[in-house]
């Protein structure tokens, strides 16, 4: 059929298993079709078609929630629910979110972005239907890597006590973004091999209760594997005092409309466990164990080839980055890296390789991972924590109480920091600036090339103190140089008597470019260090009246500019010589990074040519 | 014996049961002479006398690591450590802290303030051990309240997996602050029942292998046992893959010692279960249900008479606004009222006993609490999250992502914020505003006064926003006063055309009484709210060039004032008009809140006369 022109999920209600086979098969070309020329989440969304369709066919949604945590595996739901002909924009600029977007659609009743809130939320959700004495389901769908979230358990225990009826879907395919590992995937492992026996269970009782001899043979040998059953249900879900389904075959439409049924009916919160295949229907998709599929860039279908838009004298960031941690992993027993679900993500693999001893992924736990990192360096340790700026936003409590109070020497590396494209609202990493710069002593840097991170990586293990690297998603530029670099000393990149701009990150490089390809007069410099500022620098360009124009892609209030406010208030200076561009309260879109750049106001070509008019 | 005496804890070990007992005895007696005097955490430590002990009985600190979850139950753990004598300094500047201090013993490796840090901290230390190659024992000791939290999951799934030899003390006392809920109580309660039956077994046990015929009947009832003891075992800690001894009786030495020695030999990671009784010994406290016993004021040993220090023309704040917001749930059935464990803290007793329906405690979960609030939100309701500043740190990711991103009404009450007094560094609410106010589509308020709080209740209700007010653990002012109050709108207490104060919070009206007494020549401005800024009145204080001192006892960076600077910078004025007087990249210690005050450059009266030098 043409997905294009399906505008509700209603028909699904009419098509027999052989039909929903087929259209799940459709759905996947579609996807892998899709996806290749756009980039976008590919494998979590090939795992959960049978699952999306099953859902949309017992349920009835807008009426009934249906809602997917985190979100980037709902585009089988988007396609359901007439979105299939705005996948060619998908995650751009005014296109078809990655996610679910209640303005885009009566079937999102809900915003993921970050895991593990759909459990709380709908707890929440179903306190607000009963006191207003409504009647639906409400339906999370929740992978097995968020359900070992704190948050998601700290709901789990509260819906357990509250009892009121929700029905979590555990969509179980062993898999996060990397290969889970932690006690709970061990014990939903111990309930995935029971799948096979459950569904042998039934074909052989269909099979006995055909005669009547059957049935006699059939009534004892149940007896007999109530003791296996028990075991299998009285499991971590019931002792919470949940209802438990499963495991299901997630791509079997009987097996998903038979325990989606009974879930339906029940009358207590309720886990259906169902197990799913991440990436099924595409070879490349199911081979991969390390993440690589997970969100993609565009690809050649048939290759499996990912293209990669990394220049020739650039390098991926967090490859930089990590290369650098690798080296002085290897000089220096006393590091660890940690990171919570993101090997891949980061980077991170050949030093899980090489390193296994002192590498921990302790899974989509950000909270832990920071402060496990600071009972490591209470130990004597000095730990370097990976984790992409937008989830550190769930290491606060633990960087202000624990590590900077304790001022324990935790490096900490905050991936995709700033504006990061096509992810959207959700992970743009444009407040860890504001956040961190009021936590007593922390040094946050902002590198932009790979002889800054060389640098900054050595000087953050010989400081005894936290110290935040933060970096972009986009690639860091190759460079040799000569500069001597300092802690706390911000690099003069262009000088200029009248009018300078100050940047940091990626941008400074960029901009200079600019500048001297079109041979500007106007100064650069580069804020290597957010925290603290180069005072002394800082006192001469106010001292000798130098316009200061600070260019800011990230949070304004409390920011960086903001700091350098604070700084010249403090010592008198005339502040009307900043002009600060930054996000001034608002959250950016989603969208190509350049595309979000013009649109926002950070446009570097733009930027320059408005900070000359102050030169005149 | 004189506990003042004590220099460390290796006398123990000299020491049989019933010496032992009379300690715990001298103990208790003198934890409660002391609180009475001092004020401080009193049911916990009387909770945990006996378990304090039998830990530096069987455990040698400091080699072994001894470390307290919160740490407000640390005192016993203090007094066998060399500290009794400092007791009379307790929780004041420069005295005796009322947690665990690593610069105040060598017994104190760890340093823990808000809930369910120690397990991630435990693993980092064992992972730092054992790569090490040291060997010593890793002792947290959490309670069954700080459990139920989040990152505590986390780290008991990373534990489980890690296999790591920590020994962790669950202190059981089926007690937080206030009472626990949850499914995880539910289980621990069917922990707690077996142990008078573990008891009982232990004596039949002895009795019976007096004799043989006796050792006969022993081993077949013994079988027979067996099944119940299965039962007890195969928990949700060993799910976890955590061996699991218990539960013990915390209140005898046999049963301690021989639970701890069994741990001690273990090679897993091990739970220990045991069972206290909150406020033993001190009957007030025993028979306390709300936890008014948990942190008190000085009190009158005899008669259980709470001392209370707030004047007649004041109300107790918490009180001011659970009050208000009782108010308003009478009107409006859509407001329900949600707190992490903090019923009693937070005063919100009345609306819990009256809107059982509409209130929640989620236990020491603060994420989930937040979260939940963001899906009834979602749902139609109008939640208010009641929770302490210095906790709202755990809730930044929430507020970011969840309720300022998708814009939702949900108000929140942020109790204690500013310096909160004898608590100390961790208790703090002094980042509140640096943290929240870079979130779009919040407003900030900071009232000091009943008819404020009145006003701003009823407002928030009515804006379809996210909304915080934000209060001090001061007490608010009672007053009566025609003001109409205008959302955005400061309010202009004294005129001054030169010159003027602006504060917020309780501090303006606290200021505004000094100048008046002594007819000081300044002005003053209460701000209403700390976001938005009222800006037409910014713009007439810059246009008529009159002084700004902004008092801000709160962190400086990103914080109230920086706002300010912000503004006045983006509309170039003249930011020398502003003088900024805040905490400047520091932990405030703990002690009472005017010595606080004093110490770190806060006192109102001093404050007041610098000020008038720049009017001259």
């Amino acid at each position: 059929m043409d997905l294009t022109k399906i505008e509700n999920p209603y028909f699904l209600k009419n098509l027999n298993n052989k039909e929903l086979k087929q259209l799940a098969k459709e759905i996947r070309s579609f996807l892998i079709e899709s996806i290749s020329q756009t980039g976008g989440h590919l494998s979590s969304n090939l795992g959960i078609v049978e699952l999306s369709i099953a859902l949309h066919y017992v349920f009835n949604a807008p009426q009934d929630k249906i809602f997917f945590d985190v979100g980037h595996q709902s585009y089988v739901h988007k396609i359901l629910t007439g979105r299939a002909k705005d996948f060619t924009s998908l995650r751009q600029l005014n296109g078809l979110s990655g996610y679910q977007k209640r303005n885009e659609s009566a079937f999102d009743c809900f915003e993921g972005g970050h895991s593990s809130t759909t459990i709380s939320a709908a707890l929440g959700m179903a306190i607000a239907r009963d006191l207003r004495n409504e009647d639906y389901n409400i339906i999370p769908v929740i992978g097995d890597g968020a359900l070992i979230n704190g948050v998601s358990f700290e709901a789990l225990n509260n819906l357990g006590h509250l009892q009121k009826k929700v029905i979590i879907i555990l969509n179980d395919n062993g898999m996060s973004i990397s290969k889970n590992t932690g006690a709970i995937n061990s014990f939903l492992d111990s309930l995935r091999i029971s799948m096979s026996y459950n569904k042998t269970k039934q074909n052989y009782k269909e099979l006995l209760q055909k005669n009547k001899v059957g049935q006699v043979t059939y009534k004892i040998s149940k007896a007999i594997k109530e003791g296996i059953k028990h075991k299998m249900i009285d499991n971590m879900f019931t002792e919470l005092n949940l209802d438990y389904i499963g495991p299901l075959d997630g791509h079997d439409f009987k097996d998903l409309k038979r325990g989606l049924e009974k879930a339906k009916n029940s009358t207590k919160p309720i886990v259906v466990h169902v197990i799913t295949k991440k990436g099924k229907g595409y070879k490349f998709a199911e081979e991969d164990m390390d993440g690589k599929w997970h969100g993609v860039g565009k690809f050649d279908i048939k290759t499996g080839e990912i293209y990669s838009n990394t220049k020739d004298n650039e390098i991926n960031f967090s490859k930089l980055i990590a290369n650098e941690i690798y080296n002085k992993m290897r000089e220096n027993d006393n590091i660890v890296t940690i990171t919570p679900a993101m090997i891949s993500g980061s980077k991170l693999n050949y030093i899980f390789k090489d390193f296994p001893n002192r590498s921990f992924d302790v899974g989509i736990a950000e909270s832990h991972a920071a402060m496990m990192a600071a009972g490591l360096a209470l130990n004597g340790m000095h730990p370097f924590l990976s984790v992409y700026s937008t989830f550190s936003q769930r290491c606060y409590d633990q960087f202000n109480h624990d590590i900077s109070r304790m001022d324990l020497p935790v490096v900490i590396g905050l991936d995709r920091s700033g504006i990061v494209g096509e992810d959207g609202a959700t992970h743009h990493g444009v407040f860890d600036i504001a956040l961190f710069r009021n936590l007593p002593n922390f040094t946050i840097t902002a590198p932009g090339t790979t002889e800054e991170v060389k640098y900054l990586v050595n000087e953050a293990f010989t400081i005894n103190h936290p110290y935040i690297i933060r970096y972009s998603r986009d690639a860091a530029l190759i460079e040799n140089n000569n500069i001597k670099y300092e802690y706390g000393k911000w690099i003069n990149l262009i000088s200029n008597k009248d009018n300078i701009i100050i940047s940091y990150g990626v941008h400074s490089k960029k901009i200079m470019k600019i500048i001297n390809e079109n041979n500007y007069n106007i100064g650069l410099i580069h804020a290597l260090y957010i925290k603290p500022l180069d005072y002394s620098l800082l006192d001469y360009l106010f001292k000798n009246n130098i316009k200061i124009n600070i260019y800011e892609p990230d949070i304004k209030g409390g920011g960086f500019g903001s700091s350098i406010l604070e700084y010249a208030n403090n010592k008198k200076y005339d502040t009307n010589l900043i002009k600060l561009t930054a996000i001034d309260d608002i959250f950016i879109s989603s969208g190509k990074t350049s595309d979000l750049y013009d649109y926002y106001g950070f446009n570097y070509e733009d930027y320059i040519k408005n900070c000359l008019k102050r030169g005149l």
